[in-house]
């Protein structure tokens, strides 16, 4: 059983948000991929713009083909038995496409895999589509409690919940979660769980209100002393100069955790990485993370993300999706095929 | 006593080489300071040239008067009862002058001390000058079996060591040391110590085959491929191009050791951190470190420095000796009163 889908023939084509030299189109015939082996091919229900789909946009990873890396969607097709149990599942599935065979792979570090592609932004088509292939063994079945609203975030909240994974927290630090974008609100809610002083600093009043219904502290940053008073901060500010506030920020022997990721363009400001080395700071970049933690969290509610969403729009919009994505006072905008 | 030399009287001059404006001079007429309270008056022996001094000459920190923090003198005059027991003696001294009051420094953190001033730095006149002052508790006696030649570099030497404080070493790593300057060449020989794969890379084959005699592994950066597979990277280039080398060269989840402090200037590129992000690297920023270590090595032969040794000038040739130590081929620059 292939769900209540209509099924799609080989050769039959569909929409997807295609990118091609930093400029994003619809593709109204967009080939529907056949999964290699190993890989199923999915219909993706609900998909997420994620900040690392506007900078690819403007150049980052020189990324060309499909966009998108957040979803959840049903599984249609296998291409083998690996993927047959699969098939008319509800599914999310982590990004990263790994050998298993690489020195990274054999030392369990496969999101790191030297031969790997990433869906959406390395060398693999995205979720942007009516279909796409991903193999089996990334996805993670929906709890039936989570809806598709709320599953479309697993991916972005796994990223947050690596953080927790990279620490280690002794006494009870002070933690600034710096952006009060769609990862930084994500982060925040993560941080909380700790036992710390958490508190959410960025730019956008409209966006830090949402901390309130959290119980997380917020403020602006225009209202906080950059006192090198911080444990640890957490950049997620998504602009170059988030690292320099967060070097003004930490305090000496602190942790700066590093989520933004940014295109260098002609516009980016040299950064002064003195303060580093003056005041011995820890960097830890961090990356992708466990979708089982974030599905576990989002089951037993751990983390609010219905608050996050700030507009639905069709995947034949997505270009526009993009742009609105980008606009201030906007937070996460989610498209449907 | 006094040792052997002469003692200047209060309000006669002497000697310094002052930063005033991004310009170093020879001011002949330099009032001898008075030791405040707690304090010391040093006659140097024997001065280093840093790169810090170079950058500082660049507009790194802001920093105007008197230069130079790495010395090795005799303690003429104490203030006060603090200092008493060093007069007569040789020292070194660490170059951060402390609060003891703030939170760092109730931390244990004092080389953090939020209230700090640093020899020929910050807020306080440095050690190219016939007579400086330095609080007595940042004292460390040399051992009679150093000469000024080698103890002169215990401030760089205790810089390299702060590294093994703060790493934790696991396995066997490769690490590489980026860099065959002054201070390059200093942490090759301590990183060699560890149970570890240590090589040293560089641009300058005349200053790369030192590591020869100390049996250090080194390379050309040049026949060396950025394949992100050593699991520490420690930055000794002192240019702000070394941190975009040592991402390359890191593996991924591996560690950059940073050293490295640069003025910011209009020829600076901007910096694609993506990589930390990307590879989730960790990053110790590392500064000042033990004194009694770095005494320790040298006093026990462990530590070849005599080797760096490329130039003595005298203190009123100051100026040209900051030129000399930035020419290529050059390694440390001594001063003589």
């Amino acid at each position: 059983m292939m769900g209540d889908s209509l099924i799609i023939e080989d050769g039959i084509n569909v929409q997807a948000i295609v990118l091609k030299g930093q400029q994003a189109t619809l593709e109204t015939s967009h080939a529907v991929p056949a999964p290699a082996k190993g890989e199923v091919l999915i219909r993706p229900t609900r998909m997420g713009v994620c900040a690392t789909d506007l900078e690819l946009c403007k150049g980052y990873m020189g990324f060309n083909g499909v966009l998108g890396h957040e979803f959840v969607g049903v599984v249609e097709e296998a291409a083998d038995a690996k993927g047959k149990k699969w098939v008319g599942k509800r599914v999310v599935g982590s990004i990263n496409c790994v050998c298993g065979k690489c020195d990274m792979c054999k030392a369990g570090l496969s999101t790191h895999c030297r031969n790997r592609t990433v869906l959406g932004i390395q060398d693999r088509d995205g979720a942007f589509a009516e279909r796409f292939t991903l193999p089996a063994i990334n996805l993670y079945e929906v709890p039936d409690n989570l809806d598709d609203d709320q599953a479309v975030f697993t991916e972005p909240l796994a990223a947050a919940y690596q953080i927790l994974q990279q620490l280690t927290i002794e006494g009870r630090p002070y933690i600034t979660v710096l952006g009060d974008g769609r990862l930084g609100l994500l982060c925040a809610q993560v941080m909380s769980q700790l036992n710390a002083t958490v508190r959410c600093v960025g730019k956008h009043p409209d966006k830090l209100e949402r901390c309130e219904k959290w119980g997380v502290k917020h403020r602006l940053l225009a209202d906080v002393g950059l006192r090198q008073d911080q444990d640890i901060v957490v950049d997620c500010t998504g602009s170059a100069s988030g690292f320099t506030t967060a070097m003004a920020m930490v305090r000496p022997r602190g942790t700066i955790v590093m989520k933004t990721t940014v295109a260098v363009t002609e516009q980016t400001e040299p950064i002064d990485l003195s303060p580093l080395v003056i005041n011995e700071i820890n960097v830890v970049g961090s990356r992708c993370g466990p979708f089982a933690a974030a599905l576990d969290a989002l089951s037993s509610e751990k983390i609010d993300v219905l608050s996050l969403i700030s507009r639905r729009m069709r995947l034949s919009d997505g270009v526009e999706a993009l742009r609105t994505a980008s606009k201030p006072g906007v937070v996460k905008v989610l498209l449907e095929p």
